[in-house]
């Protein structure tokens, strides 16, 4: 059962502190975090609704993926693009826009809709993700 | 009202294509990921549940921070991990362990866990994660 760990480093109060986040089970990266780059502009600075868009896009690529192979068309190339909207006033993330550009032979408009909408709705992070009132997936299928 | 982008590049199917992870917003970082990875042994690559675990830890080290802070003890340090556990025969994450060892000074233990308990359940990204059955939390007190 895979088992993956993340950790982060705080050093004080929310608006004056700072911490450093590293992703431990890959050693893949170590980046800085503040609330007011959280908050404001990220000014190179990634935060946990950039992390948790990384995480979703990269599921749904793969649960997209997935589902247009079992249906007999594996794609060429897919482009996703996960966009996380925090409302700041509720401190909640309201929206989550998937968008995915696909380059897939013998697929319908269609099919390729519909598998996305599939991969929007049964992916492992959309699961997870129970607590966003609205997820939502536009798919454009591109010439080969 | 914050918005954050992360994207992935994808090519081919599940169990033999691959993936790049970009974090749009800050432009932090840029990384690879394949399935078998993700299901396996990260060996160098992060995954959509290490992403989590990330955000997740970054969150709840805020969220914590400031609940301690509006408490009138500030933190010192957190030290947060949390660990996403994927079932693979559901391909379901049942349980983020989130743990935290804290320098605090003038906080009791029974506050600093009541703390720690009340940043799990009410940090943006916790709330965000409601499909997850189970969060824990253990959190330490620490010699200043």
């Amino acid at each position: 059962m895979p088992v993956r760990e993340a950790s982060t480093s705080w050093q004080g109060d929310l608006q004056t502190g700072s911490g450093i986040v590293t992703l431990e089970s890959s050693s893949a990266g170590q980046f800085p975090v503040t609330f007011p780059r959280r908050a404001g502009e990220p000014e190179g600075q990634t935060s946990p609704e950039e992390l948790v868009a990384a995480a979703h896009s990269a599921c749904f690529a793969m649960s997209l993926s997935n589902g247009l192979s079992k249906g007999g068309t594996p794609p060429t190339s897919l482009s996703v693009s996960a966009e996380v909207t925090l409302d700041a006033p509720t401190l909640t993330i309201t929206t989550i826009a998937l968008t995915v550009d696909g380059v897939v032979p013998g697929v319908s408009q269609e099919a390729f809709a519909e598998a996305a909408r599939a991969a929007k709705e049964g992916c492992i992070i959309s699961r997870a993700l129970a607590g966003v009132p609205e997820i939502t997936v536009e798919a454009t299928l591109l010439e080969g």
